[in-house]
């Protein structure tokens, strides 16, 4: 599995040092046997196959995840939870790229990311970056392709259902600090464009594989250079040593371990922005024309109850989030959306970026019910019904697919 | 150390279920090598005693807290973080008895408690608690004693510096709702006396040792039966599966494990209420006429840069909160006190009994600087200068005291 020996040379060391270290494990981060979440995260069914973790994640809470691939690991619907920030144990993970090596985030400070577009270009160290400035902004983190699942034409991609998504905290330093101190951007700039410090696999064209995004210079307002998560240092797995943040923007604009942050006149031509993650019809290829995935759009899901529940009253629990934009309201439907009341948001209001968790009170009959939920953002726009279909299963917020169906008894 | 079988045979099981126990631990909650925290934590200093972490306590990061003995364990100053939520694993631990055995967390929907005083008492279990109603709420969690270290007469008890305080997410059910549903409260009751759920050392007076503690009824308005702590299931360690949270009070009306809620017309006289946790002077007893640890002050402390820093440019970092009101403002002083600059907040405020992280910009000149905070709560106290000289050293917000000494280079 682990082929540095440098990493296990310091393994060896720290497993030494600290003792007791299968304990650790087996109580889980808060302590509790096998790390049972919230609201009752069932273990792994029988004849379910253990997919193992990939090494880099193997810290991640395995019961709280949907393992699909070394790369795309998923938030298990029932292993969400009801807070207001997703613990970053069951949060999911997505990479287009085999991480760097761990050194990076052993040797944080020293990473280093190039600042271009603006007046006075140069390469800053994260410990520079670290003086400079720091705020703080909660957001949630979700992939282009969450609710792929539920797209009848078998879109191609990680078959996510709800479960990459998450709200997390992002700490570091604006990235409009860092532009004003090297002078503003250049005149003429319409985007940021962030490159990603994967090594590249050999043998292939850069420009097919890199990871390298283009956002609209508007972004600068909000986008921050974050070196922490859920206030620990960043993970590797997570783009640890440094990350863009970029709030209310699908998960891939969040370039991982960034090395360059450029402002460009023009999108990069890289693969991954010039025909990925783009929205067109079903059987077409993807172009620069097509729009982009950029801002997230507003989305709800029931989290809890899934299978089954008891008669009588029941706590109906959930998430919801604007978009790029704060989530106004959230109903709920116990009759698969003919009819719908307001839920109650629960914990605190963590800024526009971030989802809120709801909860609704109602009392179930015995029989089969189907919970369906329908928020509406700040700006009005409500999620509809349905889905748009597109040919690689991007940005569904229809509430009759997120719905659940229920046995009461 | 474990010499429960039941739990070793699951242990056991767990353990072969999920495979590669060895790296989760060394990778930490964030996935990073030794979970060195956001600020810099130092590993042990050589020649430090490496205390370990009770069993009860094991899955704590080991790194971050100091061991006082089995059942105090503080957060080092640079464990805290610049984070709006102290991580569980960090959270200081402070146990007036041995907790009772683990199965109570491993059942914890049939953990039950009495309702007393009110026109309809009953017992009620958890499963039942949860489906009255949820509402999340984050408190500093403090121990009456955080600070004693700086009393030179030497108060007896734990030698708490900074740490013995954190601030957490609960969530659970509003109190009051669980009341209205046993009729209301009975006439003339002007406490909430709460009892912990504690195996009683043989051979002594259960009054002397109990963990039973009454706040004024007042406190009603705010507290809460709380079953998860920062969204996952309460850890035994910190009174799973149900605790009494008040908030604004100090940690030991927060009664862990809480099997009985009386609503009475007097304080109980449990020797923890009648002559402990009572503010007098040094020399005297404890009584019940005595001020007592209730309602937590106004109080702010440096989280880094502590010891060393470099010249120049340099965040100054802390933590403030009002005790039982909001925080207002705080203020930094790199001269010892003689000259004051408002800091600012970072991140979210979680309500006006959260800590908020402070964050505060300066030039540092090669030397030995002095810095210190100063915070102003919502109703209008201002931390004092001097400390408040008390037998046992409770409450000391002084912020003289609190402040660090660091050289600049």
């Amino acid at each position: 599995m682990n082929n540095n020996p440098d990493l296990h040379a310091r393994a060896t060391a720290l497993s030494q040092q600290v003792g007791s270290t299968r304990r650790h494990f087996l109580l889980g981060s808060a302590g509790v046997l096998a790390s049972v979440p919230l609201l009752g995260l069932a273990p792994l069914a029988r004849g379910e196959e253990p997919k193992s973790l990939p090494d880099y994640a193997a810290w991640k809470e395995r019961n709280a995840l949907i393992v699909h691939s070394t790369n795309t690991m998923e938030t298990r619907r029932d292993a969400i939870g009801a807070g207001v920030v997703t613990p970053s144990d069951r949060l999911f993970v997505r990479n287009n790229l085999p991480t760097p090596p761990v050194d990076v985030v052993e040797n944080a400070d020293a990473w280093e990311v190039s600042i271009e577009g603006v007046r006075n270009p140069r390469s800053l160290t994260l410990a520079e970056l670290k003086n400079m400035n720091v705020t703080s902004v909660t957001t949630v983190l979700q992939c282009s392709g969450n609710g792929r699942a539920f797209f009848p034409h078998g879109a191609s991609g990680t078959q996510w259902s709800v479960g990459a998504a998450g709200c997390v905290v992002w700490t570091g330093v604006p990235l409009k600090d860092v532009v004003e101190e090297l002078g503003g951007v250049e005149d003429g700039m319409s985007f940021i464009t962030n490159t990603g410090g994967e090594e590249l696999p050999a043998g292939l064209d850069p420009k097919t594989v890199i990871v390298e995004r283009s956002v609209p210079a508007r972004a600068l307002e909000t986008a921050i250079l974050a070196w922490a998560m859920n206030d620990e240092p960043l993970p590797l797995s997570h783009g640890g040593p440094l990350r863009m943040v970029v709030p209310g923007y699908y998960g891939v604009n969040n370039v991982k371990y960034v090395k360059r942050v450029a402002f460009t006149d023009k999108e990069t031509d890289a693969k991954i922005q010039a025909s990925g993650y783009r929205i067109r019809d079903v059987g077409k290829s993807g172009a620069p024309e097509q729009p982009s995935m950029w801002e997230m759009n507003v989305k709800s899901w029931i989290t809890t109850p899934l299978e089954k529940t008891h008669k009588g009253r029941n706590l109906i629990y959930g998430v919801a989030m604007g978009g790029a934009v704060a989530v106004e309201s959230v109903e709920v439907s116990t009759d698969g959306g003919e009819t719908w009341q307001e839920a109650r948001f629960v914990g605190p209001d963590l800024g526009q970026y971030a989802w809120r968790p709801f909860v609704f009170a109602t009392d179930l009959s015995p029989g089969e019910v189907r919970l369906v939920s329908r928020a509406t953002s700040a700006s009005g726009e409500t999620q509809p019904k349905g889905r748009t279909d597109n040919e690689r299963g991007y940005g569904h917020n229809g509430w009759e697919d997120h719905g659940v169906t229920v046995q009461v008894s």
